[in-house]
């Protein structure tokens, strides 16, 4: 037993790319890495890494390195990648249509089962083999099957509403793509993905040197 | 003048979510606000809000307080928000349309000029205003306009390729959401959105206690 120490928001979101370098090595016939290696392939030190990796037991080989493929699926394993998820997706407008239609989420075992939208036009069809329901019938829909993770891709106007909706229904995650802050029971937990930030944040990079040219001048 | 010092990327990425608070305190008709309210509103101390700002020049007064409006249109403008921007996309599929086709990015100046995909069903078609062309006319394109932003909305193993295209094209920044790392001339700023990663993020979250038990029981 770890006991109770939970591990650092900074480990866990560097796993997904450990996941995504072992995946290319694996495509590149690559059996065995030292941590050496693979520590200049992904910029991060070699000690980082096994550092990062002993928060989930011992994985490394002194003088040997990482077996490839077992470290692939050891870590697809503590993602839970090996196992499958129910996900519905609440504002079926373009946006969230292209995110439940995208095939790659169900190849690793994100299965998409309902989606809701406010608008006749959109309500009735079909996307990625899911079906668009009334978001009127999102209550009863929570009753009666199990979701594990919910997708909110609605204006931040009516997204805390919605959150409202699913706090208490035994849904353990929230993807949230609406850009408020969501108030949700601790019981929750809330992935925000920020588009608009992600880009303002790159407005302000390329123009970085005029800007601080312009602002120390005023 | 500030001389080459830069600014940390961990300010930069709080700026978009400071300009998002004020703009809900201008919404809600607040036009003052303390380095403490704020701070107890956006869970960030009072002091790091006020070496955050000082950054880029001086922007309370003392027993006052933040002006929101004027703080809202100062951090915009840091933002680069006061401009505007074209910005063009490749890999015009749902999801790339639905990006392009987002009415809010051109509310806030990020203009979509062209789309390039090499599918013959999209090529032709209009998405937001802005015509999708065949990828191969793109070197053409970029001779004879101007872009400050390129979105990479298509998959990891044609990405890099793309990439390749616009490298000294006078393109500044690339928005990539392939879900590979990028290699560009140093000169070109790659801001990267990786959705698997942020799911996959949010699976392990809603599975830590069990998956933590279980690593510790092997």
């Amino acid at each position: 037993m770890k006991g109770d120490k939970k591990v650092s928001m900074a480990v866990i979101q560097r796993l997904p790319r450990y996941y995504r370098y072992l995946g290319d090595l694996i495509d590149n016939g690559i059996e065995r890495i030292s941590s050496k290696e693979l520590s200049v392939r992904m910029g991060i030190t070699a000690s980082q890494i096994r550092q990062d990796l002993n928060n989930f037991g011992s994985f490394g080989q002194q003088g040997y390195g990482y077996n490839v493929q077992w470290l692939y699926e050891e870590i697809g394993s503590i993602l839970g990648l090996d196992r499958s998820y129910t996900l519905i997706l609440i504002g079926a407008g373009n946006f969230g249509q292209a995110l439940a239609g995208y095939p790659y989420f169900a190849k690793r075992g994100y299965n998409f089962t309902a989606l809701f939208d406010n608008d006749t036009e959109i309500i009735g069809k079909t996307v990625g083999g899911a079906s668009v329901f009334d978001v009127a019938k999102l209550p009863q829909y929570l009753q009666e099957h199990h979701v594990d993770i919910a997708v909110l891709t609605l204006p931040g106007y009516v997204a805390q509403q919605a959150a409202g909706v699913l706090a208490n229904s035994g849904i353990k995650g929230i993807w949230n793509f609406s850009g408020i802050d969501l108030r949700v029971p601790s019981s929750m937990i809330v992935e925000n993905v920020r588009l608009t930030d992600s880009l303002m944040t790159l407005s302000y990079m390329i123009n970085e040197d005029e800007i601080l040219e312009r602002v120390s001048v005023d």
